[in-house]
């Protein structure tokens, strides 16, 4: 068994990286995390999502918003309305959440050890690397042998491997590729302030409206939602 | 600011850990996890531990009775009597909890990057690390790199250490320390079976036990348990 797992937030980089384990692994599972985040909707994409895929999608816990420190975890904070994309020269925006994938990454292989899952598959992406440091290659690496130091396979047992096949591309590029294995774009939600459509002003909507403009294709969540507006006049 | 944290999960080690802190460092704080343990008490016993000592504890909440694999998380696995305390050749024994260490030290780093401390204390040492992979020299220095490239400090923010000040010493090691630092063991509850009395027959019962003989001094977990008995005849 070498089964995979994707860690699927439901944005748009984990919707395509679903996509891209269904299409070359045999055996695909998805798991995301509830961890007191401001835009919890993503769980129920997530859950949507999954199952279009017809992928199971196991859901941990883990509290993250009794540790603070993030607009995307303590309401106090907000989410800053950015109205052209830049990376920070001062370190972490304040929708960092202090090393969230490395908390997330130790859960999936904890989860991956008493499971027999083998393969870890994350969204990490060349745009998200410059300002979330737990997202950048060396990171993934060290992870990645941490992982397979402290558990069985210190003794021997199976290795686990954290895989990010994007960890080159933008997300024009990851678009393109989620095009072309028909990733559920239109159940991803990337928005920070937590509502299903996107509020336009915080920098995951921009960077995600950018991703669509420089496709060329209309952003799927937004001709979905469209309809649901009309349907509903 | 430097503040330190030790990793208290109200055992043995980890009571000699915060006894250690608080002689050699200024500011001393502490973290505990409730994880859906099987010992429970654990919790209890750390917080009288920690308020005996003066240390204010954080109680961090993460669901690894989901992720199962163990019997210290899955009330189907038994955990086992031994006779005699050996080292398994065949990997962990039931009571190893898979990659429990990583997710609680990538916890405590996400915690420690929100609050401004810089240094995480662990009880690992030599007698758990045959059988438990993530208490291991090894380890606990990838998870330290992991760490500092997945926070800020890749960023050139602080760096968070991770210290295993004990990593070389065996538990009767552990408990002279502890001793002539009066480390609180009789609020320091070991067993696997949840009880605050040890059942004396699992292998951490086996262990505590022995280490205090070794030393040659009466468990005063034992002592105290023995008082509150005659007071209540």
């Amino acid at each position: 068994m070498s089964e995979t797992a994707v860690l699927l937030s439901g944005g748009l980089d984990s919707t395509t990286a679903l996509a891209w384990a269904v299409a070359k692994r045999s055996s695909v599972r998805a798991l995301t995390f509830d961890y007191g985040q401001r835009h919890r909707i993503e769980i129920r994409m997530a859950r949507r999502t999954a199952r279009g895929a017809g992928v199971p999608l196991t859901v941990l816990k883990v509290d993250l918003a009794a540790i603070g420190g993030s607009a995307l975890t303590d309401p106090s904070i907000p989410v800053p309305s950015v109205k052209r994309f830049a990376h920070s020269p001062a370190g972490p925006p304040p929708t960092y959440v202090p090393f969230r994938n490395g908390v997330f990454l130790a859960l999936a292989a904890a989860w991956a050890e008493s499971n027999g899952v083998r393969e870890i598959v994350t969204g990490f992406n060349i745009i998200d690397s410059p300002d979330y440091p737990d997202t950048r290659p060396a990171f993934v690496r060290a992870m990645e042998r941490a992982v397979n130091l402290g558990t069985r396979a210190a003794f021997g047992g199976p290795r686990i491997r954290i895989l990010a096949p994007f960890i080159g591309k933008t997300k024009a590029d990851i678009v393109r590729i989620g095009l072309r294995l028909e990733a559920d774009y239109a159940h991803s939600v990337s928005c920070y302030r937590g509502g299903e459509a996107p509020c336009g002003t915080c920098s995951a909507c921009l960077l995600r409206a950018r991703a669509f403009r420089e496709v060329g294709t209309e952003d799927p969540l937004i001709v979905r939602l469209e309809r649901v507006r009309r349907g509903k006049k």
